[in-house]
Parts: structure tokens; sequence; C-alpha cells
């Protein structure tokens, strides 16, 4: 299973990076694959990884004064075949 | 909490309806408060409820066959204040 | 064709209903058929429609003093069959 | 202003990586800053680039068959300073 994760913490002002920062940490810690852009990050887990991960950036953030976070859990499953970032980007080039 | 949950079986044709009403049959058994809309629905909750719920609505489908699903959760997170859905549109509606 | 409009202005606080409050005004100025949701607002459009309305909301936060907006607009899209906010509504429930 | 572009197609069976290859050479074909990555696509714009860009991509695959789309453009604005892909990641880099 890939899952795309943004996390926004709304009203801390426009700049976001030391926020954003403190996500990539959780994400990293999770030991969990992943794959960061400009935009969100991708990672590799199982559905039990999702809860904890998201709401980990969560709490982080709270501790650092944000008071309201939007965010955006993109769930893709597959189940006919193996699923991974990887693959998925082979196979986009093999058609390329 | 509020969630906006829109789940995508993909592959299975152009009509979606059977699909969807499956998920919106999965969210009304959770008991949990929702609104549902024309592009997805959203619902009240916990934390622990999210994963067990979307992780419902896919095992429901792929038991009809679906190979491939792509899910949104929107997740909205809000601690200064109480937040409902109710009381989001409440509030809306006094600025108007 | 359907779309789904949601702007999250961010760094100007916690509570962003008056901010909700002039997405909405616009929205209403277009003209367009739309559904408004806890989450986002549901609207019935064409594809020149997309980028004014989106546009003008992101111009008229911008008057407020918001520095930093982040908006996601779902398109959803259906050719073999009319396709509206009712109809699918309609399609849910007979399908439930 | 940067935009992350997911296009999905809906109903033509759980095997998507030719139609994602066809919207890959849209963005490509329309001269657009970009950065692909497994889940979506990530393009460097302008306001008028956007319709054209979503429009041209939902055409193509129309094209090819595909009678139900799903795309979700994400619109990430800022106006307090100079805002690019490369920018954000450095921003990122320096916080971590």
């Amino acid at each position: 299973m890939i899952i795309e994760l943004s996390v926004i913490p709304i009203g801390v002002g426009p700049s976001l990076s030391k926020y954003v920062a403190c996500v990539m940490r959780v994400i990293k810690k999770s030991g969990l694959k992943y794959e960061s852009h400009s935009m969100a990050t991708n990672i590799e887990c199982d559905w039990e990884d999702i809860t904890p991960l998201v709401k980990k950036c969560h709490e982080e953030l709270k501790k650092m004064g944000v008071e309201r976070i939007s965010s955006t859990v993109r769930i893709s499953e597959r189940t006919d075949k193996p699923y991974t970032m990887q693959g998925k980007l082979q196979s986009l080039e093999e058609k390329m």
C-alpha cells in the first residue's frame, strides 16, 4: 500500500518549513520507506501504520503550538500485483 | 475531529454507485455521525476510528471484485475550541 | 462536470470562518450551481469556469491579508451519461 | 505557484500506467517545469496554465476510451516571497 501524506499547519504564519521539518522527522523515525517531494511525502506502509503516523505528526505539531491542522492522506491500494513506489515509476517509464 | 472520506474503486467500469452504496453502508454501520454529499462523506470521529473505517470500506469493495482503490482522507483537527460539522456550518452562516 | 473546491488560508490564525465566508460569497456571485458542506463546496461547472473561480477566491483572500493559500480542486468528469450533483445522489439512493 | 496534479482514469481496469504515461506526455509537452513522483506530478505554473493543462489531459484520456476521470489539483500559492519547488525543498533541508 502506498500513501501520500500532506500535513498543513494552519494559523502559524505563512512560513511552514520548520513544521514540515518536524513532520519529516516523524516520518523518518517511523522507519517506513518514503519519498519526499515538494508538495507532500509518499510512504510505503500497511493499514496499521497510517493512523499512528499521522497522529504522531499532529501531536508533535501541537507541541510546537499549532492549534489547527489539515492533513490529507491519499491511500492507494492494489491487490492484483505487488505494489511499490519504485514499481510504479518503473512501469511508467516502460510505457513512455 | 472531522474527516472527509472519498473512496474511488478503479477499474470496474464508469458506473460507481453500487460501490459507493457499499461504502455508505460501511459508514452507516460504524455509528459515527456523518454528512454525505455528492463528492464524498464528512464524518465526525476520533483517531482510532479512521483506519478501521477506511480499511473496512476497502475490504468490502475487494469482496465485490475491486482490485484497485484510491481513497482520500482529509483530516481536520482543531484544539482551540469544540469542533463539529454543525458548529462549522453555524460559524460560517454567522459570518455571511 | 462536478468539482469540489476547498480553499485553505494559511497563516492567519486558527479561525477561518470569515475567510471561508469570503470564498462562499465568490462562489455565490459566480451564479454556478453549488452545494456547500462542512469540508468544502461542490460546484457544477464547465472547464472555463474553474480557473477564474479559484483565482477570484485567492484574490479576495489576498485583499484580506492572506499571504499563503492551499486550495484543492477535485474535478470529476464523466462522458457516458449526464452528470449532475443531484443525479449522483439519486443514483446512490436507488442503490441503497 | 506550484500545483500538484493527479489524474485517475476510472473504469478502464486496474493497470493505469499507459494512461499515466499519456498524462505525463501532456505535461512534458506543456514546457512547464515539473517533478513527477509515484503518486502525482508537481508543476510550477501560472493561473492561466492550469485549466488548459488539465483539460488536455482529460481530452487525451478520452481519446483512449476513458469515460470517467477523477483529477485532483492542489494549488499552492504564496505571495510573501518567491515560491518554487526547489526553494521549498532547500528551505526544508536547512531546517532539518
